[in-house]
């Protein structure tokens, strides 16, 4: 693939933007305003122990407070989490491409394959969605109430089953997030932001494959807001965009491990690496801890994120994203998936 | 008391709010947005299964798509709810007639009670709560950990050991609703509010003694409003305001009981009584299951509100506040303060 013809243009998120705003599952995600006095900094963040300098200390705490702060809340979007959008618009195309009864297979553990479930639920064309054997049971269940085949293979196998439905049975593919229909899909999601928060100066985005924040940047960047630098933010124990922006090429990378799990597939996507390069300004890391703690001060403060949804909040709470004292700062939740009885057990109350 | 003089005035209202915005616990909570189309209709409210004509019933709910709907984030704020406006307010006042050595003394089983022990936390002098045996200890923990000094009673002995300690130790009370400086600090959100939603045509809040609802139409209503309708909402099993507009007194009931405790003390506040029957437009009243259905449709799209805080958004929902369509509607959510566990238990995550 020509990978210069794999970058949205305004026009194709435009369309996609326009599509979508029709579609009754598709829906305008609220945006929280101000909300900087909210919450705390996390002060065990490195570079904030290991100072002594109790000004520096103060100094930062206050430069959160002289931040304007927005937060975005896809987990509030259909299936909770932001994939709705990429897939309703990706499985579009591909019906465009190969017609209606074009037989459907992905392959996810997570949050896409519940969208790919839910968007194929009225369909009356088979969809199989391949998935590792330690994917959630819960999970399992409700691709399958959607009507989804569920054909679960070793994780190193799932790519190899996908393709072999290809080959052998004539299924159509849909990358669960290296898919440039998937990106302009998601690119919704920031002319919506740009509407409830005109001009942002900083946006940060959960990184996983690299769908949502290829498009979130692609969709503010291409609709004028050049201006608007985009940060995007992975776990430690998954750095593939990370470690893709150092070496200048997309790279898989043999552990990856987080309590991310959602942001943790083993490499970055070609097309969603090639819009990162184009449109985002740097890739920031936390870590498990971080996001951790980020998610028991959303809690506290009434407001459900899943691990995967509170990377980009965890990075702004450790003071890791430059320069946005007395700027306009949107950050992204980008899913709210967890059950009460994961909460209690990534968040014990008593603690 | 002289019950004219107990209203809150425009004046009293705007110092309250110059006041409130100085201190840092009083956080300016986030409203979101547009939110009419993330919840679905309660369609098991009695006037749409009565109903056996479906068109009467698709009207209803393209009525509520209809609607502009936004809701107030009190559950976010300091403490988990409201209180802490009218407190930090109500602690001033007293201060300032009964000198800053005053001992304080109220009586509370929640939130209140956890507001009035944050307010006095760094208090040098004296504090007590008075609390039923029944009050949660999570509770009693919290407001000890603040440094108030917690006494157990019989519900109906609560008063009764109020009455005694500021007759025989010199004990200040602090009711925990029935007080013009807790109205006049409950009005701080009506302002914040109109700053993010100017121009409101109906506000819904929940109704408990009757403290916040009162602050929040008299503050609309006082400083401009007088066209925005006001809608105080009580659980079914606690209509203590419904029976005093009823009745056109304050009334006490002798059996009052909800999944939603905190909206159902056993009488309606005089002051709070004379604030609603002026600024109030009527009482709605919602059933312990809408309000935990509704409670499970926040906690779907990832909101943690406890049963007192979902009543008004219940009644929203289960289409009982009329003439909302075509209208900008504004939705209480006052308070946050529930564990995992008591999610659990209150609404099974296998229903």
């Amino acid at each position: 693939m020509d990978l210069d013809s794999a970058i949205v243009t305004l026009e194709q998120i435009q369309e996609t933007y326009k599509y979508l705003r029709a579609q009754r599952d598709v829906l305008h995600t609220p945006t929280l305003l101000h909300v900087q006095s909210l919450f705390p900094e996390l002060h065990q963040s490195t570079n904030i122990t290991e100072s002594t300098d109790d000004t520096k200390s103060s100094v930062k705490r206050n430069s959160l407070l002289d931040t304007d702060l927005y937060i975005k809340l896809e987990s509030m979007q259909t299936t909770g989490s932001f994939k709705i959008r990429g897939v309703l618009n990706q499985m579009r195309k591909v019906q465009e491409r190969h017609g209606k009864q074009a037989k459907l297979v992905t392959m996810s553990a997570g949050n896409y394959g519940k969208s790919f479930a839910y968007a194929s639920r009225h369909s009356k064309t088979k969809a199989i969605c391949v998935m590792p054997h330690t994917a959630l049971e819960n999970k399992v269940k409700y691709i399958e109430k959607m009507g989804v085949e569920v054909r679960k293979t070793l994780t190193c196998e799932l790519q190899s089953e996908v393709d072999r439905l290809v080959a052998e049975e004539g299924f159509v593919f849909c990358h669960p997030f290296d898919d440039v229909d998937l990106i302009a899909g998601y690119s919704s999601s920031a002319l919506e932001l740009l509407e409830d928060v005109p001009d942002p100066d900083v946006v940060v985005v959960n990184c996983g494959g690299g769908g949502l924040v290829s498009g979130v940047a692609a969709g503010i960047s291409l609709s004028g807001g050049k201006d608007c630098k985009v940060y995007a933010v992975e776990p430690e124990g998954a750095p593939t965009m990370y470690e893709s922006f150092k070496e200048r090429r997309p790279v898989t990378l043999s552990d990856v491990k987080s309590v991310a799990s959602g942001l943790a597939p083993p490499y970055a996507g070609t097309i969603c690496y090639r819009h990162c390069r184009w449109f985002v300004e740097d890739i920031l890391l936390v870590s498990d801890e971080e996001i951790l703690q980020t998610m028991r001060l959303l809690f506290q403060r009434g407001i459900i994120a899943e691990p995967s949804g509170c990377a980009a909040l965890a990075a702004v709470l450790a003071g890791k994203v430059p320069n946005i004292a007395g700027k306009k700062v949107v950050v992204y939740i980008s899913g709210g998936n967890i059950s009460c009885a994961e909460l209690q057990k990534l968040i014990p109350e008593d603690q």
